[in-house]
């Protein structure tokens, strides 16, 4: 059998195979990222014009376009319809942005640690990952500028906002400065924003790529975590060198996306209905949120340290007692727990133990404190097999 | 700018511009191969359920599955739903294909002439086209034979039931003597079949791939020239050798296929309604073909050859005096019709002139007759000039 060189990296999804083995109901899951059921809106499609079942445009529908560029403007990105591709779920920015750029060997540089399936597709194309730590606020500075000086990459990846899996925000100043070094170095810019609207606190900060000069960007963003993920409606908004690629890119990779679902999210982007939406979904998440530091503080304070997120769907936990977290998914699992080991979202994990990933947003609060009592339990019983 | 290597492959779409020159409400286009608005099927939503809008599984929703493994087997496939993954329409097959096996330089196979939107993402990916010249009943044997005595591509793509451009339908015996010669080189086969549903003469053949005994494959169909393009929902069904590798791949691209649209499909596979459906609609292009095969004779006879399609949305003509027909298409649209060029369809364009692919199934039958007079009058015109 022939396959493509690139096949050898084809990695074997931890987080897919972690989700089917919670797919048992009576399995307490910390693992995905997947919004609370009961916060799915409801949504009309008695008004669809049957015209939206024909062949559309690869770049999407005219006035969701639109509407996405306007939400961009507000937010200080500054650009037009013209520079909106609507995507299949922003992952399919991802695929695109590899499609562009790697090639075997291709430097590219991202967050330590980062999304894993960024990671993925990007290894999958064969990219030489560079990475810069993060801290509480951000990356370190220091750092990104040491990596720059020595390297050229095809783009850096960015989430600053509730990062995942860190749940870490950057602050004003790093923005600033990310984006000056970004400028000064001539580097790309992919911005992925998922969880922006998901803040519990109030706070707001503009995206870097408003905040570039010169480089080069795409920024993406979703319905996926505020309206519905089954829609598989995304979005990139490209600086205009790299929005024609982007396009037939695009084209060849699916045609268009489902209009369907971008009929719904116009439906929605914008309107008052969707602003309570948020709202309503902002006050729900940080209830649970705030239950969920509550039953850490009572089972993990021991174990572990955390940043309480201001955003986002994740806690981020490090170990005090470091130790490989996915040697804890069989205990785990076998005690009807699941949860998101850290090592992945790193290039190098063998070097990155000792963190998880744990989701707030949809677990049965009832069983929230059960859940973690238990996986406190798998903890402490594999720090103590391992000091014994 | 720094882009992949691959970028420097990256071919702008002939039919996109074409498609976007159309636009003009004025003009006549035989360009697309979209399905008639008049026979998009009006659809309900309203009891779909809420959950379709929370993430699903990459492999596709499991109904559907099984509902298309069923339709599979009753055309002879032998798979189960196991070896079903729902794509993003079926454009997305080839992209997960091509990812599987092409590096730059891999050999593949292809029909000449053959799918445009596959010869442009193979080649995107760098593949080198070997080609097997296509007769009125499938390939030439003797052709393929020393082709694969010589080479062993990584795959051959075939859209053996009515294929886009040429409109030819494999017999029984080629179909046979196809599958033979794969199992023979032990040559993967990848089966396109999109229009298999579309015949005017009641004519039916079991797929290829139900006639190989070793030859690994993946057979890709879609409900975009049945029920609705705008769902894009498609699927593919692969050896289960291949199976794992594909999803993995349809993972790192999307993440899953919109569930609103396979919820859509799933209400229509295999369901009375839907062969209701398909019977209209065979009906409906049917008649469609018959009136645009009268328009070809008044007007083409003395100009070009073809073959009257018993299935499919197209007359593939061949010149009796080759010219470039890209040279033809901007007088054409300046005269308000719009057509697609043969030499596209061909991996060595310039060595296949002569060629128009002419969709019948979306033109307003009214200025059918007008349409077809005007391109003729632009194939004279260009062939006086070039005999002068």
């Amino acid at each position: 059998m022939a396959f493509s060189e690139r096949v050898s990296r084809l990695k074997s999804s931890l987080i897919r195979e972690i989700l089917a083995a919670a797919q048992r109901p009576e399995v307490m899951s910390f693992a995905g990222g997947l919004p609370a059921e009961a916060m799915l809106p409801k949504v009309e499609w008695a008004d669809m014009p049957l015209a939206m079942g024909q062949y559309g445009m690869s770049e999407g529908e005219p006035a969701l376009r639109e509407a996405l560029a306007a939400e961009a403007r507000a937010l200080g990105v500054p650009c037009e319809a013209s520079q909106v591709l609507v995507v299949s779920g922003s992952q399919q920015t991802l695929d695109l942005a590899a499609k562009l750029y790697i090639d075997k060997g291709t430097e590219i540089m991202l967050e330590a640690p980062t999304y894993l399936a960024a990671l993925q597709i990007f290894q999958l194309f064969g990219a030489d990952c560079l990475t810069v730590p993060l801290e509480a606020d951000g990356p370190n500075l220091n750092e990104l500028r040491a990596r720059l000086e020595k390297h050229h990459p095809a783009f850096i990846y960015l989430i600053p906002t509730f990062q995942n899996p860190s749940a870490v925000r950057y602050s004003e100043a790093k923005r600033d400065a990310v984006a000056a070094l970004l400028d000064e170095f001539g580097v790309t810019l992919i911005e992925d924003e998922p969880y922006r609207e998901l803040t519990f606190d109030g706070g707001s900060a503009t995206p870097i790529v408003s905040r570039l000069k010169k480089a080069s960007w795409i920024y993406t963003g979703t319905v996926s975590k505020t309206l519905l993920p089954g829609l598989r409606v995304g979005y990139l908004i490209a600086s205009p060198d790299l929005f024609p690629h982007l396009l037939r890119l695009k084209q060849s990779a699916d045609l268009h996306t489902n209009r369907v679902g971008q009929w719904q999210a116009l439906q929605w982007i914008g309107s008052e209905k969707f602003r309570d939406h948020l709202s309503e979904l902002r006050d729900f998440y940080r209830v649970r949120r705030d239950a969920f530091q509550l039953a850490l503080e009572t089972h993990f304070c021991d174990l572990a340290e955390w940043n309480v997120p201001q955003g986002g769907l994740f806690f981020w936990l490090t170990l005090k007692q470091p130790l490989d977290t996915r040697t804890l998914l069989n205990e785990a699992l076998a005690q009807d727990v699941a949860f998101m080991p850290g090592e992945p979202f790193f290039s190098e994990p063998d070097n990155n133990p000792g963190h998880l990933r744990l989701n707030f947003s949809h677990i049965d609060p009832a069983r929230l404190d059960e859940g973690l009592k238990r996986l406190a339990g798998v903890v402490r019983q594999a720090q103590a097999a391992q000091a014994a």
